[in-house]
């Protein structure tokens, strides 16, 4: 049974970067790829169409977390799953639940049978398994579903992140077998990503991948950074990590990263990554451009008639100047965030896509050296 | 000097509804028109493209007070006036302001002079004259600018609303006398209308007019409306008050309506409306729909499959369910104000086109017929 497809175009020989194609049961996604972040069945502030037509995004991502708790993957799978109730026909990877249990509810309590918490919206006690988090994205009809894993609190000892660690692995067994049995009465358009977890320490980590290796997944992905842990910390583990993880299969770096770590990732062999940051950043007026950072609501910015970025050729950066990307701001209009979040995703996969053409074309080492100088520079958006 | 020019097409000879094109510096309006209300430099929770593609929309309405004080008309000006700040290509109609001072500012104090208030925002004190107020709204650019008026409150004894009309008529000459100087050496392209006071009192109204009237201007409005009265006030004070208008030119009546009206004042002769209804009811989950109001947070719509409306063509109804919206609201969703936002404005541009097409084949009088039955109906908009 085979639910993706990845084909890979290109590898950069000095670094391992690579460019593939995976193909979905909705579509086909270039990779490298940064997938905005849908979580309630809608990318905050944005259309439909604008995702479409504007960012061409090929793939987004929902929470499963959220969408069980409202409006329920019931009720969901009754509008012929998230594809039909949102009228998204491209593809969606949903994450587990796990990691906004860990972030948002109340009461949260490890079993070894699972993770019983309170919803955050009205207090009712409910238990995710890794069988039961599989049921609910096949509800959803994720085209990529997460497996349940233990988020591993930061910084935890090493006796503490093995203990998690193994817990995430038994979970992961026991997801798989769930997941295998349920595809055999479906048809294959669900994948079911493990999560590699061991915190900070590389040998956890390699037993990790080592054991989640054993499943033969259809794709990995690397979870537990972007924690609180310095960024050398994350690159670190990503270097230690991915490139253990199956080359003929995507590989997925949960919850990262700043626009000029994504250069980063992707040269440690990364495909496919995620992040709340552009999207969270623009509703509250933080805005990445290609010269660094703009926190709009600066009082240098109130008669600034330029484009918010002269390099982006996006909706926002072609039509308004700063000083009415500002005005906005500061009345707390709905526009902003729209037209702020069109221009942060624009930049986001305007980096992606520059990417993947450099290593189709061979030259993605010059394209990470240029990166990482103008990362340097004293206003990028990283120092700032 | 002409800077409007107002092309009759039609008129009802039985309501003597009218159909019309108004001819601006920025585009031609098609009348009778509804104006989408655009406070402070945009239409909350609309694109420019949704407005000038999807709603087709000629003219929009910005508030002078909020402009003024944030960013200031000054700036406004500097970046050629709001068409060129908000990127607005087509008509905009700014009123003077008056109305909010009385509304939402504090320690409003009436004089001859002017009306001196705090600012909602900062507890500055400001002070808006006729004069002023017309020179603000030289530097917003607006093709239609409204006169400074007093809205009287509402119940006034029959004295105090004489003395309110009687301060709205000396402010109008004065702005008139202003505008026409400060025209003089301007190219023609910003009207100004003078507002009708005379709360609910028919002879104050018609004193109102007379006076108005010998200022000649380009086209006039109906204020005062709308402050809390019962329905049936505002329709008898539209009655006495149109028909006494000058015929060849556009008559506004400011801040009207329920969907459920429009044909009402149509029916008596107005060409141009405005209100936040639409919009800021779309805002807080009210829709509107050819078969009376949806509130989406009710229960009965938690797994509604069906569209808000499925007698309108606009993208939400066209795309989602109310299901799918009703989500969206509970969840505190921005795309809810977009998607409400649109259709609740296709809404009501609709009726008016359904209207002005109706004067033009001569067929009103049925068209209004139908519709008051709708309206009486027990669930319509206006009655639930
Ligand atoms: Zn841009
Ligand atoms: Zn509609």
């Amino acid at each position: 049974m085979k639910t993706l497809h990845f084909e890979k175009q290109a590898v950069c020989p000095e670094t391992g970067a690579r460019a593939g194609l995976l193909h979905t049961a909705h579509g086909t996604i270039e990779t490298p790829v940064f997938m905005p972040v849908g979580t309630q069945g809608t990318v905050k502030g944005l259309t439909r169409k604008h995702l479409l037509e504007e960012l061409d995004a090929k793939i987004i991502l929902g929470n499963t977390y959220h969408l069980y708790l409202r409006p329920g993957h019931k009720l969901i799978e009754g509008f012929g799953g998230l594809h039909g109730f949102m009228q998204w026909p491209r593809a969606i990877l949903t994450d587990s639940g796990g990691f906004q249990v860990w972030s948002l509810s109340q009461l949260r309590k490890l079993k070894e049978e699972g993770v019983l918490f309170r919803s955050h919206l009205n207090g009712d006690q409910h238990m995710f398994t890794p069988e039961s988090t599989v049921d609910v994205q096949l509800s959803l009809g994720s085209d990529i579903m997460m497996m349940l894993d233990e988020c591993t609190d930061y910084p935890s000892s090493h006796a503490e992140a093995r203990k998690s660690m193994e817990m995430t692995v038994r979970w992961a067994r026991r997801g798989m077998r769930h997941y295998r049995e349920r595809m055999e009465s479906r048809e294959p358009r669900n994948a079911l990503f493990p999560i590699v977890q061991g915190s900070m320490y590389a040998d956890l980590r390699r037993e990790c991948v080592a054991q989640l290796g054993e499943l033969d997944a259809e794709g990995y992905a690397v979870g537990g950074l972007s924690v609180g842990e310095p960024r050398e910390l994350s690159m670190e583990m990503t270097e230690v990590t991915v490139p253990l993880l199956p080359a003929d299969k995507p590989r997925y770096v949960m919850g990262v990263g700043a626009p000029e770590e994504l250069p980063e990732y992707v040269a440690r062999g990364v495909d496919m990554m995620d992040c709340v940051m552009p999207t969270r950043n623009a509703r509250n007026g933080y805005l990445f451009t290609s010269e660094g950072k703009v926190v709009i609501k600066q009082a240098q910015y109130r008669e600034d008639s330029r484009p918010l970025d002269e390099n982006c050729r996006c909706h926002t950066c072609t039509t308004y100047s700063r000083a009415y990307l500002r005005h906005l701001f500061q009345a707390g209009e709905i526009l902003f965030s729209t037209l702020a979040t069109l221009h942060n995703l624009t930049h986001y996969l305007d980096i992606m896509r520059r990417m993947r053409e450099a290593i189709l074309l061979g030259t993605f080492p010059e394209f990470l050296k240029t990166a990482r100088r103008l990362a340097s520079s004293p206003n990028s958006a990283h120092t700032s």
